[in-house]
């Protein structure tokens, strides 16, 4: 399931790229062909950077599981069929991203996507955290618990981009490259049950 | 063997995204031309579903094999080549789908394609459960045998979607899309010797 | 460096199906339009088949070598070059099948690759069976050393389709296939120590 | 962590292909078409030639390591991202590599990326060398520390190649083939504490 996962991820990731296309300017106008297509480019980096963040998220929770229940395949299975749609919606967005009256209709869709993710990651996350006999037997499963909160809480920012994408696509954009940044540098930690718990645990078995 | 057909389910599952296109429309007219695509939004959500739970079954039958003899691996290799066509049948449905003459050619080709996965699914059970040697130790062959019955019952569903195709595409999709969702809650499953079984045999070595 | 060539064969192996366009006729045009598509569906099946057959060969080596050298590693990209060109030489054949005067030209391209893909693989098992400390012990290293020429004479096979390709490109694909059948029923084994002598030496360190 | 990179190279080195086209000449002038595609046959080659010398280092860089920090985790998506976009930089290249006035700025640009892939593959050996704590025990970091200017000294023929771009984007090509094979030839290894140190080191252990 992890290796699928993966794979799906490394793909999804990688066509990214497709999105960008050779410019049709030929002689000395490839430059302005090249510098016309700067919302393809912005768009690349978010969306890289969106994926790969979560990927780290995934990736994370599946290493402190130790087996898997139906219904977190099939969340697993929402999770991915989402993030596979992403590079669509980067594509729709770089398209129209310098159009007066598309642009904004086109981050509504890429930042209304991120908020359907959002929501299938939370269902995965809350699935995993209330069965609780998904995770191996080192993860706190109460303070796993307890995450879901804050993990819902911050992903309040992305209906947030919603309504920033009426007003201007290009911010919404930026927006979005701020928040995979944070998303980056703050993630929630799984908690483990803590080394001296184990100990005197252990220690108290002994006795 | 496994690694590779995971990567070819991987990439298959992704790459349907391909067959949703940016649409042509500018300006205000992007919501007309985001709503008119709906048929490939429909047609991506049923075949990743389908793809998702046929991998899922097939990553079932693999974990319950030791090894894998000539004959599995051409099977196996004709389960891939006609899962890895799914993407071009779900494109050409798309396109028809609200042809009003087109749309159940479209059908047919889908739903046949459903039949001939099903054909050669039931083909690489059906060596498996023959031969029997390939299966780890722990699984009942003569239960996994008996499978083999409701098996080929349950593939019946893929001929009806075929003939309903000719009365309506759209309702073909939608079948096509509660018969993934059955097959999701509803695996059959490779039946393992009981536990009681296995210490009694246990325990008669022991005298 | 088998999990990368896996997933370039896998990867490979998938991208094949884009070579599949879905038709542009419409209403009842759309079974003309299908039908019309014949030669892509038959070159789709042989390259499938080709590209499968090509990676339980390159399998095979791999699983019975415990270390890789640096000349291998670039006869193993150099393999990995020629086998990801084969999607684009399946579409040059493909859409050039039926056109009485470009059909043989492309059939003489794609069977010319195969004979650059043989001379590729060839070399790599030349070196592979010379340098020999490259296999597991279990191995036969004179024996493997004995099937190059076996394994050279069997590669005459792709010249002889060149020839072919002169005079019809619809027989040629069917040679393709028909060679690429024998191939997945009579592989090369790599032969191993027989059980017996390897006990007869145990027995004679002992003594 | 280095399944997905691997993946993430596996999909890149294999979608180069997608770069290059069936001619649409038919008949007789179907050779004329694909020799005028010859622009896309060697950026292919060269291409893929840098990405799997890209992917071999990355690798033998990875399988020194024990684990992976946060920094390393997101220096090895920059790497990815980089590496994700060069069968675009490919494509525009050999789109204009036979127009007099256009070939020598896709050369630039092709150059250039080289360049930024230097930078972001050193600031990920930078980081790994400075902190040292993610090497196995038997690298021998002092020695991998000091591989560090050789490293960058060699990156210095990327910024070289941006500016034998301004005179010959063909020659640029060449270039690029030539600085790949060296490195291929070339690597600089990770040194390892020697076998007699650890000797030393364990018969001291036993005093």
């Amino acid at each position: 399931m992890e290796a699928f996962s993966d794979g799906v991820f490394a793909i999804v990731i990688t066509i990214l790229v497709l999105e960008i296309k050779v410019p049709e300017e030929k002689g000395s106008e490839l430059w302005h062909g090249l510098w016309e297509q700067w919302p393809h480019y912005a768009a690349y980096v978010v969306s890289f950077l969106i994926i790969g963040v979560m990927w780290v998220n995934h990736h994370t929770i599946f290493v402190h599981l130790k087996k898997v229940d139906r219904p977190l395949m099939f969340l697993n299975l929402l999770v991915l069929m989402v993030v596979s749609v992403i590079p669509w919606t980067t594509s729709v967005l770089a398209e129209n991203l310098t159009d007066a009256e598309s642009a904004s209709i086109a981050a509504v869709l890429y930042s209304a996507w991120t908020v359907v993710y959002a929501l299938a990651f939370l269902g995965l996350w809350w699935h995993v955290t209330r069965v609780g006999h998904l995770f191996h037997e080192r993860v706190d499963k109460d303070g796993a618990r307890a995450t879901r909160l804050r993990f819902g809480l911050g992903a309040v920012a992305y209906p947030l981009t919603v309504v920033l994408s009426l007003f201007s696509a290009t911010l919404t954009l930026a927006a979005h490259f701020l928040i995979a940044l944070y998303y980056a540098a703050n993630q929630i930690p799984i908690p483990l049950v803590v080394e001296e718990e184990r100990l005197e645990s252990a220690s108290d078995l002994r006795k």
